[in-house]
């Protein structure tokens, strides 16, 4: 074994990918000491994701001043990777802890997450990474957009910044105000799942009430970011209203690929391309993923089996190491898994199990590795 | 893969030896059709043993009248292998079940065990395996020792079976009544646990209970297998006190040493002697054993120990699959085990677990197989 790729999710709840990666590599070392390792952090968009890819990636980290979900000013940040692409996670700006105690997704905004965009594009960035997840808003991006210079007009024309309770009040959108120089910028959207952005599995009926939305909040938002689709379809000729992944964060799946003319991309993929994987894996002998638990019905956006797609086209075998290995996984392995895992040393609970999660993987590993140092099959 | 071998212990509550033998081939042929798997169920002396040895070795099933544990004439048998090898389970004259409603150690005798033994010595077996386990018995296998000719006499000079209640009144033992054909014959005892004769670790404090004993009932008993082994120590001025597994089956583990002239050896050793295993094992590319629980504390008499002991000698890899890896295993690789998978797909209780047994074994196996199938390493 000259050159191992390590590659894992998070195993949610237990162990971050940066983790994960860290026990693959102890466990390689011990056995062969001398391949060499490449770690890769997997970020999902969410809280974190800007270390996670500086991490995988190199670069640096950028403070700014702008405004939270209430419009206050806070110190937020961003990162800049060697090559001038800027990596944002919106819960930098519009995250749930950043409404601690006072969570509500009709008065919230990514008005700062649209700040952090522009600061990247005056900062010379020709591609901009926005990572979804764990946002505090509803506003469908509306917030982000109006930062860039986008205009939402009221039914007697006044200029205003939509929040999850005004969506409803949007009759135009005019573009015009966007700086020209957004014209040279390729702005990508991570996104890792695939609800719509209104309706029964939309974002507000989904993932409002863990922003603090009551029921009767909850019919609103949807109606607010079903009248922003209408007025989309209408004003910009888009219909943003079944993109999969549209309902991210509040509707802002759909906002960014109406007002940011950016595209929505599963998260492993945008690292997968950052890190240029099809050239990384050039002489790999085998690669470890993994995640908290493989199955073949969320199969979509999954990490291993981003990884796997890849790996398969250029003949490199990849280990999963898992959780839990889910029912009914024969298509995982005809996606390109070679063999899956679970750290399970004993049949006890996951209450019990998650507190040996560090231990359980590099046994595991361990062992995985020691069957790969068996002398080649004759 | 040419030549792979399976041999494991059963998993203790969910799955027999043979059952985990046919889920390990077929894992196998799945990957490598054409491998020539070889099976070895294995058994530990206690019940269904005969059959597993006639399963691994080949042979026939001789059935007899003999006494039960209350001296009422039953059917039994024991296995005469290729090789005129006897087997014979200790369980098929005098197990548990052949009690069952009126369990009563102080009553029960091991008369019918030697019976079989006497069986199989008259119909020319030159090597006999008595398999201990699964007793319901306390008498220092002075049944069975009566039933081939040893004579143990009271304190008036009178002739009598001694019973678990009747030990205590053994005055003296003579061994001239054995028929000669035995100076020709090795009786081999398997035994896989170390309890010594009598005390707080021996056969009445241990498994006295669990065949019925009271309290009272299991000080009377360890008092009469002490005083046996005083007996045993003046008259044929051998020390049984201190051999380990002497407390197997009601202590007739000392029994067979000190009437049947048996030497006591590990389960697992004397299936590998009977099937040749080092003789097998030439030109395996691997070997796959397992158990329910694999860890430091009891390597004595563990499958997968002897088994890898064996291997590493003749430098064969061994994989092991259990249902449990428990902890502080570092002892188990240098004894000879490559590496050790467990079958938990998820974090659940046993209970939960066991249930899917097969089902978690075939996809752990699955797996690895999967893994063994990666071209061979750079």
């Amino acid at each position: 074994m000259k050159k191992i790729i390590c590659i894992p999710d998070s195993f949610k709840g237990t162990l971050s990918s940066a983790q994960v990666c860290n026990i693959m590599e102890e466990a390689i070392h011990c056995h062969f000491p001398l391949c060499d390792v490449v770690k890769i952090e997997v970020a999902d968009g969410g809280e974190g994701s800007v270390d996670a890819f500086l991490a995988a990636v190199g670069g640096k980290k950028i403070t700014v001043t702008v405004n939270n979900p209430y419009f206050e000013a806070i110190e937020s940040f961003y990162g800049i990777l060697d090559g001038n692409v800027a990596v944002i996670e919106m819960a930098a700006a519009a995250g749930l802890p950043l409404v601690s105690g006072r969570p509500n997704p009709l008065e919230t905004t990514t008005f700062g997450v649209g700040e952090l965009i522009l600061d990247a594009a005056k900062r010379g960035c020709k591609q901009i990474i926005v990572g979804l997840g764990g946002s505090s808003t509803n506003d469908g991006g509306c917030g982000a957009a109006s930062a860039i210079g986008v205009r939402f007009l009221n039914s007697q024309g006044q200029v205003f910044v939509p929040k999850g309770k005004s969506l409803i009040d949007i009759a135009d959108i005019d573009l015009s105000g966007i700086d020209p120089m957004f014209n040279d910028i390729e702005i990508i959207t991570m996104c890792d799942i695939d609800n719509p952005m209104y309706g029964p599995k939309g974002a507000a009926h989904i993932f409002a009430p863990q922003k603090g939305a009551n029921p009767d909040m909850v019919i609103l938002l949807d109606e607010g970011l079903c009248h922003l689709a209408s007025v989309i379809q209408k004003h910009l000729k888009l219909d943003v209203s079944t993109i999969p992944g549209g309902g991210a964060a509040g509707g802002m799946g759909s906002g960014m690929v109406a007002f940011f003319n950016s595209r929505l991309q599963m998260g492993i993929e945008t690292i997968l391309d950052l890190v240029e994987f099809d050239h990384l894996i050039e002489g790999a002998d085998l690669i470890f993923t993994g995640e908290g638990k493989i199955d073949s019905q969320s199969i979509q956006g999954k990490v291993p089996i981003g990884v796997a797609k890849r790996a398969k086209r250029a003949k490199v075998d990849v280990i999963a190491v898992v959780g839990t290995i889910g029912s009914d996984i024969e298509a995982v392995y005809d996606l390109g898994i070679t063999a899956i895992f679970s750290i399970n040393p004993e049949p006890v609970p996951f209450e019990i199990a998650k507190l040996k999660s560090k231990e359980n993987l590099a046994l595991t590993m361990d062992n995985i590795v020691r069957l790969l140092s068996i002398k080649p099959q004759k």
